[in-house]
């Protein structure tokens, strides 16, 4: 034991239960007591937007690492849903994320990191607690690491662990460390796997658990960083246990995004596709072309979903 | 003691001394046997550019939050430094980072907190490696919340620590928990504060303690977040307490810039501007024209040092 290991760790875990009434669920007291909010990250305040009238009608919230990526999902969106127009970024004064809205489908740019997608995702949940969006769905469509499977294969995430295997999302807070527990909502998860059935058949969809990592490098056991101190054998050993015990991908974010959603009582999913089997090498080596092939792959199959929602 | 608490924990520390022959110090064995890289982040590949030619003669490495203000920075050290043209981003084929090269100076935009950042600097060390620069030094330029200290002042990082008030930056790396130490040179603080004395006397430069926070809600004790399970007083208690404890200014970057440039035996300093004092409140409630002159005061100390070095 050493002086940093006296620290107060409390295991925080909330019910998967929607609410009732749609909505989502903020779990800050202090809320009320302010005057206007100003969500810095996204340029966008209670006291000069209609936040009601500019995102009321709301129903996804696509979420996923790169402004053009982003940008083209809500292109393809828009097409498909027959909405006239090129995507506006609603989010252009905050020079952090790209924000598009589409009839009812929100594509966020959210960065890279834990980090960068907490703050989206703070502010989003405000955004919606302010527009009194109801019944509401997320989604993060990333790229990742795949472990075991085909390059190009889709995850859907069912469960996620950090590097040390642990399946919670650990905050500082006031001086503690808090454990927050992170689960996904089955019945989204069957409903994707349902309509991934229906799906090109030139590659295949897997459920599993994701590995939440906290850099590109080190703690995803790559050997092409600029540091190193693992050998050949440490990686294969760590990715080898990684995927014995059900790790499908290695992405950045999975962590938060399921703790997130849990916390604040809103369904959401992480659909992902894998750039490349880890166990095979680390470097990210498909054409451009290839790649974009590739990350089009998660944006089919939650357009394809939102389009069955719509239909019902 | 729970079954996540058995994991082993490495402390790791490097020397603070630079390389005699001025060059960054990769820690990676397996870098030799890679036939080509491809920096995926950057967009970059050593089989199709030739880094030398390209960033050989970089001696300043500037990383910022966003690609805009890197941007702005780019062009004013243009402007100073006399070197014509509109400056172009060298990494726009990632979509992940803005990288802009005026003369000796690269701009380059790193997102929001250490995940973002560590990818960027994973890959400019690599490319100050295969251009094989020398005497580098990395600069972050950035915007933060003020403890103690009146919005618009600047702080120069003198040590940096995590939420828990730990020296520390933690990884998890092949099972293992690693903390490694994150040390700021001493020389390159006093230089910048030399040049900060004789700099506008409209706001004050200190140097002091930074406190590196994983999200900017929670772990930061703000009100006014989409979560908050404390109290205002618990709030003021944990922020009095960091203050008392030497902490000038939090942001999310301070401990993976600091050990990462202590790694690689690379002069590196962190020069923030306070957006408010977080003692006195969270939102940020500056107008847009006022955040850009707050904006401007990190870059115009760090461009001073860089014209100062260039004249030596």
């Amino acid at each position: 034991m050493n002086k940093f290991d006296d620290i107060e760790i409390i295991y925080e875990d909330s019910p998967l239960d929607l609410n009732p009434d749609g909505r989502i669920k903020l779990r800050n007291p202090h809320m009320d007591c302010l005057e206007s909010d100003f969500l810095y990250h996204l340029g966008l305040d209670t006291k000069k937007n209609n936040l009601k009238q500019m995102f009321g009608d709301v129903k996804f919230i696509c979420m996923g690492g790169t402004a053009e990526r982003m940008q083209d999902f809500a292109q393809l969106v828009a097409n498909e849903l027959g909405i006239d127009g090129s995507p506006v970024d609603l989010a252009k004064d905050s020079h952090r994320y790209s924000m598009f809205k589409i009839g009812p489908v929100l594509s966020v740019s959210h960065g890279m990191g834990v980090s960068s997608l907490s703050i989206l995702m703070h502010e989003l949940f405000k955004v919606a607690h302010y527009a009194d969006c109801k019944d509401l769905c997320f989604f993060r469509i990333g790229t990742s690491g795949g472990l075991g499977v085909p390059p190009g294969s889709i995850i859907i995430t069912d469960k996620a662990v950090d590097e040390l295997m642990r399946p919670f999302f650990e905050l500082h807070i006031s001086g503690k460390i808090v454990r927050r527990s992170c689960r996904f909502d089955a019945k989204l998860i069957e409903e994707l796997k349902e309509i991934a059935k229906k799906q090109s058949n030139q590659y295949e969809t897997f459920t599993g658990t994701t590995m939440c990592a906290m850099d590109f490098y080190e703690t995803q056991s790559r050997l092409d960083g600029a540091f190193c101190n693992y050998t050949k054998e440490d990686k294969q050993n760590f990715l080898q246990k990684l995927s014995k015990n059900g790790v499908k991908n290695i992405e950045m974010e999975a962590l938060v995004f399921g703790s997130m959603c849990q916390m604040a009582c809103v369904r959401g999913a992480i659909v992902c596709v894998t750039l490349l089997n880890r166990l095979d090498g680390d470097q990210i080596a498909s054409s451009k072309a290839c790649l974009r092939e590739l990350q089009n792959r998660p944006q089919r199959l939650v357009l394809d979903y939102i389009k069955y929602k719509l239909s019902q």
